[in-house]
């Protein structure tokens, strides 16, 4: 039976079990939901027993690492993903509740529906079809599935500093990412790096009376925003010493891929809703997103934020600043810089602190070259009826690179079936049922295709 | 007797009276305590007329107004002031219970204790001085006490544009205002306007992943900042056009008052504890306090607030900026003029909102020569044994300017006893016992004073 076959007998009890995964409010952020992940791990691990895998989980909360051997001589892939959420708020703009799966319109939505607990499910599918037609997988598997990626991946690398060659693989699999849109099916091939840190500025002792005492003392959310206005400029230029010292120019081959796409200005309007795009003067849109690093401020927060008024002057004022990196960056380089330079503006009548939130990372790069790319590339032209097209993403998958270290340096394969508008990290999260049924097909296909390899 | 007599032989039931007064939470801005405001309106009205006033209390929450008809020919009194208190918060940063009032070196604490429970309870007991020593009040006098102070003071507004010239008096006097220190004495001559707005920044219509965006949209919170950052310069200048059209200089005669102070640079670093003074160049603190205009920015939120990390690109970003006005600037023209340049510098990117948050009130001055401010400065120099000092002060109390067109334009004298380590809207809030006796020491005096005035 084809996979297209399978999938179509099957699709209530898939989509029953993807809503099992999705009801978890594993929110790897907000320390009272530890206990969800566990019970999310736990989840996998019972539906990783029942595919026949040898399941172990490994610290806290866990990484779940699975493994199964496939037909003799047959490579080693290592499957990667994560069962952790990111914070559902604002809660007020979910139509329905985050845990609780709803389908409307072609879609499923919860959160997590693409990010990443249905692209995981497309290859646990996937899984099941092989198994339940041929009675084995077709290649030897080492499944990592972590609870930590959304904020920082804490677990999984004190794991991969003590696998010691163990999880060596001929390939690395991953399906966290999205095509450019409906109509451009996509292979990825480069994430950004990602820096993430949180700035503290204090300026009075005490939250002080702003009649009383405004005009003497420096406001710390003044403060801020001078030093935040100060790291980029209006024609978004970043201004920490050295910042784009490595950045080398967009690749011609790259200029020629892009270019195929069209118009991206409208494509941009359309998922952003903002009154004008905005970026890095040069540099087109795909360009500001794939090649060019960039800094965000991710929240801000200080003083009174309650309904009405109050005249306070506050003590202190914070904010949340992350930075996406390109190939050739040292993150720690750019975190040392980024630092040293907020010292350096920070105005002489506040104190500041900045500190990182999670390890550094720096980008990644995919080799097309690798056959496994290629299995990739004809897996999606199957299942989704057109080739994929190369391009990079903005997004980051910051253990990545640790991961690749730990699997003996294989390649990368970065085959994600989300789109822009699935509103992942957002409410309203959605992964559509189309790119869910082709993803398992995509991903059966995929393993068939990579068991070709000769290793 | 005199008034330092008998306050001495009735300290102890003073206290005990002044601790049930402070035992309301009767917190204006939080809705849960609109019942505490009913109960301490009809604890003053029964205080009030076992002093033999006639009270009535007017529109919702109650604004407390009694009336007694003094000696003939004597002249009238309008005393103002507030039942109302600040919310207590953040509540693990008091040493005690906000609303069981604490006897402990020399002072008491309580929420309101100063701001302006205390105060007013000064009047209270040189009223019952008078009453039980002289059987009658030396002075005609009209007492307001509002529960809204803290939050627009609405239904005050509401009352005042009906009162038709009732209330018409010689003086206003409030005592809710505080000497410079323990060691200078002082008469508020000047308090500023104040003008509160909230500004709301839309970039993307919704929360975007700041990997997959960040770089072709504009940030909300960086242009929040950005606009913030250009309202006010480096250099403590505000730069809404005509913003310092009508400021005058400081007077030559105010500023030889302000030289009697002596070192204010420590003064403050020590009430602040900020890292170093700040303010706008070329003009002293008390300067700045007094006679300049300020803007500062009350509160700021957007993005992603919580625990840990979150790469979101946010749809929205908000602040709170309130502006003090001095003399002569006209609050609805700098409210105009605040709000279209703000629509003028606001990034083409982004979408940008300002409203009010309640109505702007002008600055305030005291006719230093009406025999009125005599009499206070002649009650304040017997009872603290030294002379005040006129000085400005950079709060305010927004429904003044009303307050005196009901009262047929009479001069206000504003004779404060707190002082300005009170920490009043801030935890521990109290009231010097010291200040308490000599506060209502000096108000009988002014009672006294003020009834010599012919009218």
């Amino acid at each position: 039976m084809s996979p297209a076959q399978w999938i179509q007998q099957h699709q209530v009890v898939l989509l029953e079990e993807l809503k099992a995964f999705l009801r978890f409010p594993s929110i790897s952020a907000q320390p009272a939901y530890r206990e969800s992940l566990y019970q999310t791990a736990h989840w996998l691990t019972s539906k990783l027993q029942e595919l026949g895998f040898a399941v172990e989980l490994l610290g806290d909360p866990p990484v779940v690492h699975a493994w199964q051997a496939g037909p003799e001589g047959a490579p080693t892939l290592l499957f990667y993903g994560h069962y952790d959420v990111q914070p559902p708020e604002p809660l007020e703009l979910w139509h329905s509740h985050p845990y609780e799966p709803r389908i409307e319109a072609g879609a499923i939505y919860a959160s997590g529906a693409s990010d990443d607990k249905g692209q995981v499910f497309a290859h646990l599918a996937a899984w099941r079809y092989w198994k339940e037609t041929q009675g084995t997988l077709p290649v030897s598997l080492h499944v990592v599935i972590e609870g930590q990626e959304e904020t920082g991946s804490e677990t999984l690398y004190q794991v991969l500093s003590r696998v010691n060659g163990i999880w060596e693989s001929d390939a690395i699999v991953v399906s966290d990412t999205a095509f450019f849109s409906a109509e451009v099916p996509t292979l990825t091939v480069g994430l950004r790096g990602l820096i993430y840190t949180e700035i503290e500025v204090t300026g009075p002792v005490r939250d002080l009376h702003s009649g009383s005492f405004g005009g003497v003392v420096e406001n710390p959310i003044m403060a801020l925003c001078r030093i935040l206005t100060t790291l980029k400029g209006p024609d978004g230029r970043i201004h920490i010493p050295g910042f784009y010292e490595e950045v080398l120019p967009p690749r011609h081959q790259e200029r020629l891929s892009w270019a195929k796409v069209g118009s991206l200005e409208e494509h941009y309007q359309q998922l952003t809703g903002a009154p004008a795009l905005y970026g890095e003067a040069g540099f087109t849109p795909l360009e500001r997103i794939g090649v060019r690093p960039t800094l965000e401020i991710n929240g801000i927060w200080g003083g009174y934020t309650g309904v009405g008024s109050k005249t306070v002057l506050p003590s202190k004022a914070f904010a949340k600043v992350s930075m996406r990196l390109v190939p050739r960056q040292d993150p720690y380089k750019i975190w040392a810089s980024f630092r040293d330079y907020i010292y350096e503006i920070c105005p002489p009548h506040v104190e500041v602190k900045v500190r990182l939130l999670h390890e550094p990372a720096p980008a990644f790069e995919t080799p097309t070259e690798s056959p496994f790319y290629q299995a990739a590339e004809q897996a999606i032209e199957r299942a989704f009826g057109k080739g994929p097209l190369p391009l990079r993403e903005g997004g980051s998958i910051p253990v990545l690179s640790a991961l690749q270290k730990a699997a003996g340096g294989a390649p990368v394969v970065l085959m994600g079936f989300g789109l822009p508008d699935d509103c992942v990290h957002s409410p309203n999260e959605r992964f559509r049922l189309e790119h869910l049924w082709k993803g398992i097909e995509a991903a059966s296909l995929f393993y068939e295709l990579a068991a070709q390899v000769s290793s």
